[in-house]
């Protein structure tokens, strides 16, 4: 099958209209919808479009609430934390957020801990939802256990998505980085294609280093980002997820039946111009950003590029030729309504 | 050379000495001299002893002002900034971290930028130091250009160490990584040693990915930790440090002449009692400790450890053998002390 290409709104309202017949209140289903159709207009397609049907699926199953409210059951100072009641991840992260946000805004920094919720798609999401509200910003979510800790072999911590994102006038600094250096999907893409991965992807069964992403796939050994180093900093963002919010860490997350639900994610906002002027933020970082684009290419193929600069690149041109979405995919949403019709 | 074995009391007292010599008042002439010879008690050689020399010569270069105190010039709810006025990075470090921890135990987190400061040696120190207060923390320092973002061939990014750490009465937990996959001493120590790096340590001059370090040093290109994730993230803790400070970015850093001096960091510490109880706390912490330690090795060599351990391990050996020393790095040290008799 090939792919089709269709508009911000033909895909929103399409999304929207499911999400209302499965339970979902107006403004939820508007939020979710809305998201989850930037995330593939702007070129994050696992995370948008592609992952719908899982996020209906998920629902008929009852993983997912999708009329539960976040509920505030502690705050203090500038800190909170907030029970997810397992209602949908990306109203339930936007409402920690904004909460975050907010205490920023009095003290200067804040930081919410949410339990009991579910995956809240896209991770730079909620970094653009401070940037866009003028605050600097990191999150972190826990997930299933799908990686081995360095020198294992089987899956024990999770590839933890962790976002630092700082807002600039010329577009947003953002890093949205999982904790493993693929996910399966990059694999299983690879493979489809008979490619090998540019990179080290993981350990075969014999524990060697490899590039084969069958191999990876088949032991189930995908790699740390960084090697050692990133199943240490996943190991860390959990233990920071679980006990601040009083909630799940991976293992815990593991231990439930069915698809990955019950994740603990952590939002911290940072209101910057309490501490330096915007003036002289934007001076220090349009120094940063144009040192960095001046670094001399490795090759002539090589592009310099700060983080977060294919967000708006991916955005032009999927509003311009309309956003490409699998054929397969778009016919198996299009079912979901039929059923329900 | 050989190696020989120091007590902790003596290496202590003749780095004190020297500092004072050097016009370091007593009281910072003992932090110095403490948490540098504690570096290499826990194995931290690279930034114990090892590094004294140069932190002697920083200060006869006239970068490192082993008197200034740092000041704090703006402070708003629970963040505060800091300007270090070139002092002595471990003390610097040391004061703005505690500064976080008293917001941080008023407002739950508390956050502190500080500029104009120097190197902090070991960046875990302030990780150890908010969890002996019994604070969770995060923490990172910027440092001069030396690395070069993905993509390029010259070094524009920095290293920038980052700290994860979390308190745990059987150990604490903590990560302190640098964004590249390994240091420059690292590397030259393998090359010493004729022996190749186990994985991609960066880049040679043809611009092929290599474990071969002499291959690397020629071509000054290491390798971000986790390829162009590292790149990314080394640019958004610059970015953080950089701004949130009013300070210098990685570029500012590299257009100061001399050794790197006036970096820039941030500190963030988080009281995590006021969002769970402490028993809570430790029966999350302990579930998932108890479950990764459990992973299944990959090997017979394979040995699974949680992110910190090691650092009680060194502690133990190195107390009980007492603490390994390069003689050439101990006649250096001594001559230092003779010179200014």
């Amino acid at each position: 099958m090939g792919t089709i290409t269709l508009s911000f709104e033909e895909i929103k309202d399409c999304l929207k209209e499911i999400l209302t017949l499965y339970g979902c209140p107006d403004d939820k289903a508007d939020k979710v919808a809305v998201e989850m159709t930037r995330n593939s207009l702007e070129g994050v397609y696992t995370h948008g479009i592609n992952r719908f049907a899982r996020l209906i699926r998920n629902i008929g199953e009852g993983i997912v609430n999708p009329d539960a409210d976040p509920v505030i059951i502690g705050r203090t100072g500038a800190v909170a934390n907030v029970d997810g009641g397992l209602g949908l991840g990306i109203t339930n992260a936007w409402f920690s957020m904004e909460l975050a946000i907010q205490l920023a805004g009095e003290y200067g920094i804040g930081l919410v801990a949410l339990r009991g919720t579910n995956h809240w798609l896209r991770a730079a999401t909620y970094g653009y939802q401070a940037c866009d509200a003028g605050m600097a910003a990191i999150c972190f979510t826990n997930t299933i256990p799908n990686m081995p800790t360095w020198g294992a072999a089987d899956s024990r911590i999770g590839n933890n998505p962790l976002v630092f994102a700082f807002p600039r006038k010329g577009g947003h600094l953002i890093t949205d980085m999982a904790m493993s250096q693929f996910s399966y999907g990059a694999l299983e893409l690879a493979r489809l294609e008979g490619r090998r991965m540019p990179i080290d992807a993981g350990f075969d069964s014999d524990g060697n280093l490899t590039k084969d992403p069958e191999a990876v796939i088949r032991s189930q050994r995908i790699l740390p980002t960084g090697y050692w180093k990133g199943a240490a900093l996943s190991f860390m963002l959990d233990i920071f997820a679980g006990t601040l919010s009083a909630g799940n860490t991976v293992s815990a997350v593991g231990a439930l039946p069915g698809d990955e639900h019950g994740v603990s994610q952590v939002f911290v906002a940072i209101d910057y111009k309490k501490l330096v002027s915007e003036e002289q933020a934007e001076m220090i970082i349009e120094g940063a950003v144009s040192d960095l684009l001046g670094s001399k290419p490795a090759g002539e193929n090589s592009r310099i590029i700060y983080t977060g600069q294919m967000t708006e690149e991916y955005r032009r041109q999927n509003l311009a030729a309309g956003i490409p979405v699998e054929e397969g995919v778009w016919k198996e949403i299009l079912s979901l309504r039929r059923i329900r019709h």
